[in-house]
């Protein structure tokens, strides 16, 4: 069900023949109304695929009606042919829904630098318009996996009658710097654009904008959230901002599960921190170590190369001075050997990695994966 | 030969036992003068290894002796304990060689978050120390060796009966902020201390500090420059920086062909970049792009992931100006789709990348390797 639980919402997801495998492959959300509000982040890659330079314009007033997701192909780096493709999108999704081309988000994921087919993407639009249904959330979530291997959805109702569903897409290229991957998020409370975008901002920055599984930045991250008014309650902003961001959390946590070829998510807590920018920086660097990556996946509790990481950043603390932990065991007392590495556990999927800067109060938390032979191996052959 | 070929300089290298292989894991390279002129860089990590605290101090006057290298261990991250053992290091080599404790320069490599066993230092010390010859360059770069598979060592002789020699040792952590790596170098022309220093900066800035194997910064790079003057000739200092340039150009390159389980040695060249600091952020952001890397060990000339990389810089260009070409093949012009990816051979293990971001008159080269499986299959299994 996902993005349709909530009222005023239909969806679907159906084969547009973009894939070569063919699965499903095109989903559309509509919001019905009453309202038509929507707020929207993006990647900060400079380099963006047309979706991207379209839905920016698009939802620059904070009204959408409905949103169309292609997978099987990025649309990106495909020059001004591509954008026309986008621009006719959403056309026809204006056409067959009664809107303005200009109400209409579009968003693509797949291979970068290959043009769309653009009569398969129109017969696959009137395709979905015709299979849209108040149940079709499902369909919709299926219908834009590349490399997940499961559709990802929550679903978050608030006692007051009204409620918060997302679906996600996302499993490489997972390193935001802003927003990530291909999210919709859909709400019945009765809330205007301004509330929208204040609870996005605030979700993302906490959740998928510290999800960083493999460093790469996308160039087509997407996370659009429409409110319908249909439950006609508006709920408190702070009640409503805790809902968007409970289900951001928990899409994040579904995308850092799921990322390819990983073993473990790795939760990586920095506390003491003299700031929240020093930690979501140390959070970060010791994120994209690649050999500290590796350790992990080898199951190697090797502190050293969180320290050498720590290291590269500019944040304030005295690195004769920092605790690490892993899973509980205190493996480094101030920059030297604490309790035994042999008392770490690194079998389980889930590792906790804290940092303790001693260096102030303020923490964060960024998610990561292992870098295993699998994740080589899938990406070495994602084009071929 | 290498670190002995310029007059001036003996060298050993012997078995400590530092080890568990029971390979060479000491060396020393020792100055006999008539100067002691000596110019050093160091790893810009924060957190660095003991040795390196030790021997900036050892470098800061310009003057050496001797320096005195370990591997099987890098003494990081040890506490003062391991301060200690640097010191008392150096106090052995100070009387085996005569001199201050003060003007020996130690370095060390290994496993990080270890003690390293001060008897067999000591032990191994004294038979360094018995064991220099004027021919004893050879020994000294295989003691030096980790994962590197290879001794290495590049000699440079001049018209003017002067030379520079060097030795090197790095095959994981290849990521410099400044210096990089176990590198010493040796010359008998007769400089001063500025001119070591001046040289030595300018030619590490465009080689070791451009080679970025997996962006994982060392905790213990050293690049040590000591010259003799026992040729008794005084080059011309551009001559000079040149010769220097040229040595650690080459011992780059030997570094690069080495690095751990690598299959391709990638040379990522920007050009039309408003600054050279444009163009090498741009180089470098490639080079840590662990989806480009993984697409070209898997021989795919996925040319996105090298615009994706460039879109997270802050460098002056735009993203619908950018060409790119591997191997000679112009596969993306003005940010879309050239000639066809079919025509890149990417089977042979030098790859050349071309960006060209139009956007001025500047140009930088950058390093860098594949991600493989063996990789991460020698990263994971490191340390146990």
């Amino acid at each position: 069900m996902s993005v349709t639980v909530p009222a005023g919402f239909r969806a679907s997801g159906v084969t547009a023949g973009l894939k070569a495998s063919g699965k499903p492959d095109l989903a559309l959300v509509v919001n019905d109304g009453p309202l038509a509000v929507a707020a929207a982040v993006y990647t900060s890659n400079r380099c963006v695929a047309h979706p991207v330079r379209w839905s920016r314009e698009v939802t620059a007033d904070g009204s959408v009606r409905a949103v169309v997701l292609n997978s099987g192909g990025a649309n990106c780096y495909t020059g001004p042919d591509g954008y026309a493709t986008t621009a006719a999108t959403a056309a026809r999704v204006g056409a067959g829904v009664g809107c303005p081309a200009t109400d209409i988000v579009v968003c693509s994921t797949g291979l970068i630098g290959d043009l769309l087919d653009r009569e398969k993407l129109a017969a696959g639009v009137d395709a979905a318009v015709a299979a849209l249904s108040g149940d079709g959330g499902r369909a919709a979530a299926e219908a834009i996996m590349t490399t997940d291997t499961h559709p990802k959805t929550v679903v978050r109702t608030a006692p007051g009658g009204w409620s918060v569903a997302g679906m996600a897409k996302g499993a490489g290229m997972l390193a935001p710097g802003l927003a990530t991957m291909l999210v919709v998020l859909t709400t019945d409370a009765d809330v205007d654009a301004a509330t929208c975008a204040a609870a996005l901002r605030a979700a993302t920055r906490t959740t998928f904008d510290r999800l960083d599984s493999d460093g790469c930045m996308s160039t087509n991250d997407t996370v659009l959230l429409m409110a319908s008014g249909a439950a006609g309650v508006t709920p408190a902003a702070a009640e409503f901002a805790e809902a968007v961001r409970a289900v951001c959390h928990d899409l994040t946590m579904l995308l850092l599960s799921d990322a390819e070829g990983s073993e473990h998510d790795i939760t990586i807590t920095v506390r003491g921190a003299a700031s929240e920018d020093d930690a979501v920086e140390v959070g970060r660097a010791v994120a994209r170590s690649n050999l500290f990556k590796c350790a992990v996946f080898g199951r190697d509790p090797n502190w050293g190369r969180i320290l050498a990481a720590a290291g590269t950043t500019g944040a304030a603390f005295d690195p004769d001075a920092i605790d690490v932990a892993m899973n509980g065991v205190w493996i480094c007392r101030g920059g030297q050997p604490g309790e035994s590495r042999d008392l770490v556990d690194l079998t389980p999927r889930q590792v906790e990695v804290t940092v303790d800067l001693h260096a102030g109060a303020e923490t964060a938390t960024v998610w990561t994966n292992d870098l295993t032979h699998a994740y080589v191996h899938e990406n070495s052959a994602y084009s071929t």
